[in-house]
C-alpha cells in the first residue's frame, strides 16, 4: 500500500504540471496556469468522490496531495521551457496516469459498495475528467472530444479489471494487466492514428 | 407510483437518445456521443441531489437507469438516421421529458424538507441542467440561452404546481395540470416563436 | 455577527446584479439575465460548501438569500440602464464583495476543521467561483483568466488573514486589514494595468 500511495502522489504531481504547461501557449498568467494545473490535478476524483459522497475529499483530507501539486506547479514555473521539450516524457507519463487512476479508482469505488458498472465509469471519471473541466474551463474542445482514443481505453482498462476481479484474479496481477491494456490502448491509437468510429 | 417509475426510467432513455444525436453534426466519434448522452440524462438530477445533499444519485443507487441509458444509447449508435428524422417526435418526447422531469423535481426536494422557492428552482434545474452541462462541455451556448422559452416554462410549471400544491389540489390532477403548463407553454413558444423581453 | 449577516446577504445582492448586467450585451433573454445572476451569486460558496461536504448550502437553507437574489434581480430588469452607468459603482461593489467573501470563506473553512492551505483556496473559490461558473456557461474566457489581478488578489488576502490569524490578531482587526490587502491589490493592479508574469 505504500507503494500505491507514493504512486498517487506522483500521479498528482504530473497531472499538475500537465495541466500547467497545457495552458502555455494560450495568454495567461502565472496564476491561471496554477489555477489549471490544480483543477486538472484534483478534478477527475473530486467528481468521483462528490458523486459517490464519499469525505473528506482525498486532497482535503490529506495535505500531501497538495503539497505534490504545489510542488509540481512550481516546477512548471521554474523549468517550463525544460519541460515542454520533454513532450513525449509527459505523454508517457500522462499515459501512465490515467491508466493508474483509473484502476485506483475503480478499486475506490468498489469499496464505497457501488455496483460493477457504476465502478468502471467512476474509474474513467477518475482519470479523465480534471483534464474535461480544464478544458471545459479554459474554452477549449475537452480532450474526451478530440483524442483518438483516450476515456475509452480508460473505459476498456477499468472493465477488464472488473472482469478479471470477478474471476478472482489476484488483485496485483489484475492491476497489472489492465493498467497495461489502457496503455497498449492509448499508446496504440495515437502511432497509428486509430479512432472509434462516428456516429450514423 | 409504479408507472412514474416506468416513466421516469423511459425520460432517461430518450434523454439519452437525444444528447448522443445532439453531438451529430459534430467531429466526435461513438464514445464521444455516448458521453454526452450520458450527461445529458443525468446531469439534472445529479446537480439537484448534489445541492439537496440527496444520496446515493439515482442513476448510482438503481442499476435500471443505467440499463436504461445504455440501450438509449444502443438505439441511438444503431438507428442514427432513422431517430434523426424523427426530429418532430423528438421535439415531443423532449418538451414531454422536460415537463415530467420538472415536477417530479419539485415533489423530491418538497420531500427532502426544502422551501417551495428552493423546490421552484431545483424543479427547474432537474430538467434543463443536463441539457446545460452538455452543452458547457461541447463549447455550444447552452439550450437555456438560445430556445425561445425553454426553461422559464419549466419555472413556471414547477409555480404552479407548487401553488395548487398550497391549495390542495389531489396530487394526480396537479400534475396533469402543471404538466400541460409547461408543455403547453413550450409548443406555444416555438410555434409562435414567442420569447421573452430582453434586458433593457 | 449580525452585522456580518447583513453584508453577506448585501454581497450576494450585488453579485446577482453584476452577473446579470454581465450578460447584457449579449443575446439573452431576462431569464438568462436571471439564471447568470443566480449563478453568480451562489456558484462561489456552493462550490465551497459542496466540496467541504457542508450541508444545507447557505442559499438552500436560508431563505433570505434568496430573497436577496430576486431584489437584485428585480433591480438588474428594472433599472438595467441606470445600474450600467454606474460602472465604477459596481466596480468598487465588486471588489468589496470578493475581499469580503473571500475572508468569509476562509473563517468558515477554518471553522469546519480543514488546514489553512486548503482554507485559503476556497476563501479564493468562495469569491471568485460564481464568476468563473458564470463565464463558462456562456463561454466566455472566465474572469480569473482574464483580469489583471483578480483571484490571485483573493489569494493574497486569503494568506494575509491566514498568517495573522496563526499570531493571534484580534479577528475582527484582521479582518479589516486582509479584506484591505485584497481590495488594495485588485485597485492598484486596474489602476496600473499590473498583472503576474506569463510562464515561460
Amino acid at each position: 500500500m505504500q507503494l500505491q500511495y507514493y504512486l498517487e502522489l506522483a500521479g498528482t504531481l504530473v497531472f499538475a504540471i500537465s495541466g500547467a504547461l497545457a495552458i502555455r501557449e494560450r495568454d495567461h498568467d502565472l496564476f491561471g496556469a496554477g489555477f489549471t494545473g490544480f483543477i486538472t490535478a484534483i478534478g477527475g476524483g473530486t467528481l468521483r468522490d462528490i458523486l459517490l459522497d464519499s469525505y473528506p475529499l482525498v486532497w482535503i483530507g490529506d495535505i500531501y496531495f497538495l503539497y505534490a501539486i504545489f510542488f509540481g506547479l512550481l516546477l512548471a514555473f521554474l523549468l517550463p521551457n525544460y519541460l515542454s521539450q520533454l513532450r513525449k516524457t509527459f505523454f508517457l507519463f500522462d499515459t501512465l496516469g490515467i491508466a493508474f487512476f483509473t484502476i485506483l479508482g475503480v478499486e475506490k469505488s468498489l469499496s464505497l459498495g457501488v455496483s460493477p458498472e457504476i465502478a468502471a465509469i467512476m474509474g474513467m471519471f477518475s482519470a479523465v475528467m480534471g483534464g474535461v473541466i480544464r478544458d471545459t474551463l479554459t474554452n477549449e474542445t475537452p480532450v474526451l472530444f478530440r483524442k483518438e482514443i483516450y476515456a475509452s481505453a480508460c473505459l476498456a482498462g477499468a472493465i477488464l479489471y472488473l472482469i478479471l476481479n470477478y474471476f478472482e484474479v489476484a488483485r496485483e496481477l489484475n492491476m497489472l494487466i489492465s493498467i497495461s491494456l489502457v496503455i497498449a490502448l492509448r499508446l496504440l491509437s495515437v502511432k497509428y492514428k486509430l479512432s472509434l468510429p462516428r456516429l450514423g
